[in-house]
């Protein structure tokens, strides 16, 4: 797109933190709207998350402005709202280059810059983050103040109050900032929020007082909040949840006036010894209309046109697996009372909004909280009925230890929906799904399932309502399945059955998941040179098909497993079963092909597909090893083979 | 012992909770007498969780007395307070089995009993759970009411806050007992728990007030503790922060005192309509003087004398696992001002008290907060210190995505101390810690390391003190060690390389961790058969001694591996490496030995191994069968050995 790049003359002579350290109150105030132009201007051409950021970038540059960054410690929570901060941290120049392969992360990175100490994209890790560093400070270490931003949805999560439960305690001074604009990815849910709104309802009664508020604010806010709500409200105000956790709670200010901001910071920053909260009210979207009147606020966004607003559509043949996983959840719904689902915090992410929209009151949104939201599907199930928690793989490890010890270990079945499985693209390592198929197959009763395409996730989301026996999990991927026709009702799966989907003759490829069409591909490119490969599909990581492996096993010279995870899932099951099934004893070329054992980084999901070396080409020049190795091998002179 | 059993004429006749219905107030207050002194006779000739139990007894009592169970569901967080439960709801005959093989669980479990809807034994999930069959009941499953008790140490979990925050947004009948003993295993640390203790303050007022308390009690209760509060202390009273989460609060009241509890419960439950917490203050080790008197209050125990309260002493040759480490540990923090500890309340079980004695500013007790112990944890090194992250095993799990997301993906080098590695006897399969080895190896970045014997684990700590380039783990058993001289200095190991401790040269045996003596055992069975076994101790499952591994391979007719974990761990690492580096071609016979795929109930540790199949009988016989096999194993069809 060629829309002209904003005028930004204050912010073209900022390098860094440090230059802003000359300018007036005013110049910042005015270089908050030149960063907030440049971030409409960047996301628009590379797609991001423009809401977020642009409800911090007054906070921003008032963080900047007056702390010391990068000796005091700026942690971002989430770190999706850091676009600002890396304009103004040395990082301008490759802002367009933004979640590319190569580019600049869209979540903060410690490898990235000096100003990133502590790296973030799952919630609500940055008050434990930043308290480290604190006490870091406290034995000794080069730390000077830290500082965690936190959104009013991630400071739901139990982890966060974990650490404000420990800061609180300990005692040392430690800032935390409250971004409050009353909505993370879908409006937040949960106690807390309405609390949170009722704490911000006096700050509406200061704007509403409207003149000279500036001018009075930063006066009561010296006392913290309870004054400044005393004089608006008349009301006695007990305190806030964050003064009974033993925080300083200073607020509500307005997150996009830039004199309170500053007003407030620095009054902090000069006063403060113990952990202190400064509950700030922001607009997420704030200053970009089209961001603001979305309902969305522009949370995740394509390329758009800057001055519209209107979003570049992607062209797709397929629908999505998620747009697959909610509609047939909500058919099987429909047809079955028992069928609830569970989403930590994301409704539209899962799919579950669908369901959601037609049984508004069988779909729970717990909040980002999968611990309880893992156990709370648990005690459903418990209770007789048939939870489908929805939980992107990444994020399950969050709920590691309540499908351990109060799904497996009591054998209820809950349903796993785990999509965003295998790698993700845009968002990089963070978001990859490579661990839940070894921490999910390791655990005794766990049924697990991964989808070789979109109507095979049909068919495991009946093969999960109809299995009331234990605990079932199924993965599969971001993004649009391979373009099939769905079956119009899914049928139910044999356990622990997998399919030939290729019949060949010389090596076989047992693929788990979503890889199928490249190792149907890999057999196409295979049969080019004459090598006949027969491919199937696994179904299932556990209960293994262990006759279908016997026989691919006998009747190949090779056998080569495919799957989108890490080592220590599928592959390393297969070899487990085999070896101690006599299955290797007799000499077999097998080779298991994982994720490599290094994080990937951002890139499309094909590139990073390809750095993993988990192309059909890939897959192929295995296979043919395997198969050339196979005929030079020597055998072992302990199993010279003997006469049977 | 031959001590008596103590008279229990009420109790007697007391099947279950139904014979309670008849039982006027004054005889409940009676009964309760009659179980405490039935759980001190019990405990003291088992061992057990002393202190919880006589801590809960009135409000045991009560709540049956007062809901329906079965069909209410009373939910114990933890569960290791259950035994009144237990002796109230038909298992009193099978008490003195509690915690041993075949015997009763020490927790609650759902197998045992209809009167345990939920089982537990990790801390915290007891409201989720309820919330889950209370959610259930909305939609129409046949439940009743559903009770959380839950402790003052539990409640601070973040887990807990989750699940309180989404109850108060659901808005449904919910009840919720905490039972406040300002000590869960160690005295509890945090801001909710001064916060608690401010809460409790009027409490100890009224206590003063004496006379005419209870005459008085019920009646301001009926309108939640505020005015109570108020009429005590006369401040205004704000919010709690269980009424700013959506609940009603009341309380607080005496835990032990029959007729307030009965009057509380009684009146909640005719007219909570939402969720609702009551506040109940008890004493752990309530009514046995020496429980009451002693710093731990008897939280586990073993056979005690029950007049003296004086506990048997288990003889021991070798020190604990845990005291080497909290021993090793300290006297490197002597030399290292960078080592800081953290545990998740777990002080003692962890050995960290001993570091904490000397070093009082350098441990860290987060409270039962294992996501944001691992993040501060990554926090600290990230500052530059060196974190000492101490955490069972089984209770790791709770901190997994801090793990990938915070310290394997930054490469941050935190130092994962895992005690209770493999199964641990008497708490059973909750507390077996089967997984880590799995799950960490998984993550790239990792170092894990396991201790062959207690020598080893001084080494391993040495070696983790010396690695700064990224995360370590070093698992090790519950229990004592095999009686090796300790080194005086801890030997940095090399990364990667494993050790060859007995020479063979038939078969293999490749043995990570601390079944090593076991595999030493078996290597001499064989060896009185004529079979010569080598045996190694890997050290570590990441990165793998492929040298070692190549070496054992070629050289032996057979190699086992052996490890204290589930499938998906140690072993499985180990075929991947030699499917994938061609050490599979040519045909091996391998064999990985590891705990098998279900659960292993309680019982000894020994008793459990040899449920397990992991026995140094088991593993001659799994040496014996693979060199058999070895012999007689025909070649494949397509691996007919060709002239190379």
């Amino acid at each position: 797109m060629a829309h002209p790049r904003p005028e930004t003359p204050l912010l073209d002579r900022v390098c860094g933190p440090a230059d802003m350290k000359v300018l007036s109150d005013a110049d910042l105030a005015r270089l908050a709207e030149e960063v907030r132009a440049e971030v409409i201007s960047v996301v628009s051409e590379t797609g991001g998350h423009l809401g977020s950021s642009l409800g911090v970038v007054e906070l921003t540059v008032a963080l900047h402005a007056v702390f010391n960054t990068p000796t005091d410690k700026l942690i971002w929570d989430v770190g999706h709202q850091c676009y600002p901060h890396k304009i103004l941290t040395g990082r301008r120049d490759r802002m367009r280059s933004l979640r590319q392969g190569g580019g600049l992360s869209g979540f903060t990175k410690r490898s990235e810059s000096d100003y990133d100490p502590f790296g973030a994209a799952h919630s609500s890790t940055s008050i434990s983050a930043a308290l480290g560093f604190a006490m870091g400070r406290e034995l000794g270490q080069p730390v000077g103040d830290t500082i965690a931003v936190i959104g009013d949805g991630s400071i739901t999560a139990g982890m966060a109050y974990e650490a404000m439960n420990h800061a609180g305690h300990l005692g040392k001074r430690l800032f935390v900032i409250l971004n409050d604009n009353d909505m993370s990815i879908a409006p937040p849910v949960g106690a807390m929020s309405r609390y949170l709104l009722g704490l911000g309802a006096p700050f509406a009664a200061l704007k509403a007082a409207a003149d000279g508020l500036e001018s009075v604010l930063p006066g009561p806010l010296r006392d913290g909040a309870r004054r400044a709500r005393q004089l608006v409200t008349g009301m006695p105000g007990g305190a806030t949840l964050f003064e009974q956790l033993g925080f300083t709670y200073i607020g509500p200010v307005d997150g996009h006036d830039m004199p309170s901001l500053l007003a407030t910071l620095r009054a902090a920053r000069a006063r403060t010894t113990g952990p202190v909260l400064i509950h700030a009210i922001t607009v997420k979207g704030k200053g970009f209309a089209p961001a603001e009147l979305a309902e969305d606020k522009y949370h995740g966004v394509s390329k758009f046109n800057p001055v519209t607003g209107e979003q570049a559509k992607s062209k797709s043949n397929a629908p999505s697996y998620t747009s697959v996983f909610g509609n047939t959840l909500t058919e099987a719904a429909a047809r079955d009372p028992r069928i609830v689902g569970i989403t930590a915090a994301m409704p539209s992410g899962t799919g579950l909004d669908i369901m959601q929209r037609r049984f508004p009151g069988r779909v729970f949104d717990v909040g980002i909280a999968e611990q309880h939201g893992v156990t709370f599907a648990a005690g459903l199930a418990a209770a007789g009925m048939k939870p489908f928690c929805a939980i992107y793989s990444s994020f399950l490890q969050r709920g590691y230890d309540q499908i351990a010890h109060d799904v497996a270990l009591q054998n209820l079945p809950v349903r796993f929906a785990i999509d965003r499985a295998g790698l993700v693209g845009a968002d990089g390592a963070t978001h990859a799904g490579a661990f839940d198929v070894g921490f999910l197959t390791t655990l005794p009763n766990m049924t697990v399932m991964a989808a070789g395409d979109e109507a095979e996730l049909v068919h495991m989301i009946a093969t999960a309502v109809a299995h009331d026996e234990g605990p079932i999990a199924f993965r599969f991927p971001r993004g649009e399945g391979v373009g099939l026709e769905l079956p119009a009702q899914g049928e139910v799966l044999q356990i622990g059955r997998g399919r030939v989907v290729r019949e060949g003759a010389d090596a076989a490829i047992l693929s788990f998941g979503a890889h199928l069409h490249e190792a149907l591909r890999a057999a196409a490119l295979l049969e080019a040179e004459g090598i006949s490969a027969t491919v199937a599909d696994a179904r299932f990581a556990k209960p293994l098909d262990t006759g279908l492996i016997d026989q691919l096993a006998r009747h190949h010279a090779a056998l080569v497993t495919l799957e989108q995870g890490a080592m220590g899932g599928f592959g390393g099951h297969v070899l487990h079963y085999l070896a101690n099934s006599g299955g290797l004893d007799g000499g077999i070329i097998l080779r298991a092909m994982t994720l490599p054992d290094r994080f990937i980084e951002q890139a499309s999901p094909e590139a990073m597909y390809a750095d993993a070396g988990l192309r059909a080409e890939d897959i192929a020049a295995t296979v043919r090893n395997a198969l050339a190795r196979g005929k030079v091998t020597p055998l072992r002179q302990s199993q010279k083979p003997r006469a049977v």
